[in-house]
């Protein structure tokens, strides 16, 4: 028995709140059960040094959570002068896994940056992050094409991510934080609506794991990613 | 007449939410009109180096604004690696004024930091954060009773903050951000429900300002002050 | 009765040395009593990258205090690695004062850089680092005519500086350090020779502060300043 | 056909060199073809803040690249004043493998931090350096033992890695530079000699991949790997 | 002929001025001719973490030259977040060269931190800094003697420095700044009053100079170095 | 007798060994008894913006301890976030070294960055380091004619460095860590193959040292320096 009293495939109500914010071009707060987190997407004209001149545009992610989002207060990283390799590891992996669904010549030479910001975390801030951040993007994008910056969609996939787990001894889906900090194994996958996979971590946290719980853990991401596909679907609509 | 269409002594609308998220001791989000500001008051044992064996509390503060809190993308200052100068004004300014607020000793070797992050940005958003991190201090202050952590309320008084300015010549109250922007001269002003002063802060962005000016600014700010404590009481009931 | 001996009103003996290093365009030594700070104004070509193209020139300040400028040694923020909050507040503070004393389109696209850096502190270092940069950037506003890289005179106006408090219950200007430490409102009023309010940020530190008393401390202010600028002048002369 | 003209499943000829360095516990230069990476494991008492009083140890890893491990020199991070996220999500990655090896009980209240230093690239360090960092643990254990500060060995098993990927749409093993730039997917698995999972990390660089994919991706990981096994149990005897 | 019209051999006009400021142990103003710096010796309790226990003292010291002190404005250190390489290897020069002048076991378990900076540069700001660090570092231990917080004098000798150079092709003392920025070769030599060499810093800044070279600017050291020490015993009578 | 057995003036087995590693275009490990350093000599197109259009080459290096090159490890500089003050002065000391051996016109717009990484460290680590760096930059040279990016050869000549000291009392040559770290005095000498010094550096880590004790000392290094040029030069040719 899960402490969420979920079955092992349950995923938690999810919710998906486009324009939560009148700024960005793309503002979406994504819910997955007590976990929140405010995706904005801005355009800005133009590509980092490194791409320039190759007429190909550029998506670029940043995550952070408030120091209040959790148990207990955390440092805030501004003041500390630095992000901690846990942030830079998640925004990297949001910005891979946003780039792979988009056609970056399409794009021109401009970037989209998505700020994953945690208002509250109860586990899976990173999966829910990127099916957030997906939407955010779907949203900027059709703001570029109103504006005629960009003629057509670059889109050529939606994305989105669930985390799975071996929590004592049962393959689980979509862990919350009490279920993840006791979990033998933890795996995040991400996936595109065209059923294939963009990222798949997967740690041993206490115990190894076998090939088998690696294909059960597989299986379970898969029906729960296509959940959270009808949820993006819908909110799109 | 002001962009905002509002009279010289209207304030926007304000709301406050208690209870916004789950796991801070206060928590407390703050509209200002299209100004929103989380403000989470989180409860630790001890305090820093600097206070220690003198059997008092201290009460701290941080300020951000998310990267997307404003009309442009700001960077974050994590990613920078350091908290810019304003940041740490108004941080500072915050802080200050609670402590205003609590009697240190009643509150014995504890801390309070008061965390409060903008959501979305359109003027005014340190004096929102004032306002309501006073709301999140006093949640986690009932808190600390409730837990047996102190035994008599440490709060000696309300403390809200309204800005005022001269806009085209004219003393206005609780400016947004196009009336700020454009402001002649900007003032923040911090009082006690008792009805004294904390801190005043006024700045000639353009025009130095008489002291006629700076009496008239005063009276807006003491009137605008005082609508708020009627929010925050009702807020507080 | 003021441990300095003074009368409520009566400010610190103050002297202004002009030429005080020989590289500096504008160099001054400047003394409020045992506070000692050394004000250099260096003119430099062109502006900030946020200025560039609008035809208009910029002034900045830097803080510092000396490590054993004070009573115990503090850490040098160079070798801390950052300049601390309080630094940054008063070199703000410094640079705004400064930029409304002047018509920046006048300066051309030219920017003046004031270094305060205090030599030897006992209360008031930033009103004496105002009013010391005022004359010293009177001296590089000079400089530059005489370079012909500016015309005419972009000064407005002369600006000055003191602080005022209250101090066991009463209100006194221009306080050293022992008074400074022990005032319940600490309060630095910034005026031009027009007669006219830069700045004012009034604190309680411990005690708040009623509007009588935020009177009678701008009042003396008032006064104050108005020796200061006396003092200019006759330095200047 | 491979740019390396290896087979599908050929890996690189793989030589560990034990007790390279004088002063570690244990020193073991590893290559994986071109690629070589000095991994030192060095033993000291105690244990991070965070760790005290569990009566457990800690086993920690750092990771660098020397700047011109590479074809075209890279920036030095201590000069640059930080490490990367890509070098922070590495040295994360060898560390938490290693701990899953041993039992940290048996280690009691000492720390073995283990340094990866990429003498010269050419693709996979990462894999090579866990395989390699796992040889100098084993030799850092025995010194342990030998010298009495632990009684009996707290490995639990060896572990090593390998990475695997698709390329022109072929799924192949050990990618050396050439082939790793051009990679459609890029994965790194860790294992166990027990034939379990430690760490699945596979990323769609260019196109999304099948479960078919993975599945073959990790056949081969699993072949190549057990060969490593075989190559450290040479070096071991 | 000298740019500075000086003899080979002839230093410039030096001034001592005591008690320079009020609140250091030890404050020390030195000229040498242009060359200006302000040396403040403050005396701590404690020695640094890697000294306790051993019942010893220590010396340090720290170095910085003022944004105006050179011809043209240099980037203050605390705004660029940290010490230059020049900076860090001229204050370890002078604690290094302090500290073997001290009997560091009479000293007791006190740390001295000597604080050189810079107001006006000239050339020879580091051999000004040790001749007048040394100047403040016995005000700084009669202080202490004073006190009653060591017994007896730890000073086991004098110490002072000067530059040496070859300027056009002849051996120099003392070279002020357009000498020291042309010259083939610099030489900073630091003696102690009974006859003895500290440091020896000789670079080749142009041209390889030859042992015959080397012993001419040594001579010239000496030489300038025995005037130093009799203007410190003036001053210090 | 020294710890090392050796006699006072015989220094250690010197081994060079060029192409060490594949990709720099100089690459030297260079061998001072168990002291073991990789000297990687990098060629970029450009110069440092101050050497902008002079029509002039640059020469800089970095140096760096792997963090267990030493008897217990240290923390690794780019984890602490800087280089400390030992490191920049070296790596100033090497850059300034190679230099003076190149006319810098000859190399065109042009820089060479020479890195400096200490695999073992037993003593002599920067005289080893500029040794070896010299003939990796010759190497670099070559590289560099034989690509016609330059024409000419513009090394001047080579150069090369060695420790002496005094130990116990006796003058001796080429310190391993044993007896540098018991040395009275300390003394770093480079000096060109045309028997000119370009660098002399000596400090009295205890005891002062007198003049005859210094050209004891050069003497040593002299013969020490003409051995090593034997050596480069059968590395080189």
């Amino acid at each position: 028995m899960r402490p969420s009293s979920r079955t092992a495939s349950q995923i938690r109500p999810v919710s998906i709140t486009r324009n939560y914010t009148i700024h960005a071009e793309g503002s979406v707060l994504i819910e997955f059960g007590n976990t929140k987190v405010l995706c904005n997407a801005s355009v800005n004209e133009g590509v980092p040094r490194f791409m320039k001149g190759q007429g190909k545009g550029w998506i670029t992610a940043e995550y952070s959570m408030l120091p209040r989002a959790t148990h207990t207060r955390s440092d805030r990283e501004a003041a500390r002068g630095k992000q901690g390799g846990r942030t830079l590891e998640i925004q990297r992996l949001i910005a891979r896994s946003l780039r792979a669904a988009v056609d970056l010549k399409m794009l021109g030479e401009n970037t989209i940056v998505v700020d994953c910001d945690v208002i509250q975390a109860d586990g899976g801030t990173r999966t829910a992050s990127i099916t957030g951040a997906c939407v955010a993007l779907v949203d900027a994008l059709s703001h570029m094409r109103t504006k005629g910056i960009i003629k057509n969609n670059p889109l050529k996939c939606m994305i989105a991510a669930i985390s799975v787990g071996i929590f004592r001894g049962t393959p689980i889906a979509d862990l919350e934080y009490l279920e993840d900090s006791e979990a033998e194994t933890d795996m995040n996958v991400i996936m595109t609506d065209t059923g294939k996979l963009i990222e798949v971590q997967g740690t041993a946290e206490g115990e190894a794991f076998s090939f088998d719980e690696l294909n059960e853990m597989l299986g379970l991401a898969k029906t729960g990613i296509n959940e959270l596909f009808d949820i993006q679907r819908t909110a799109l609509s």
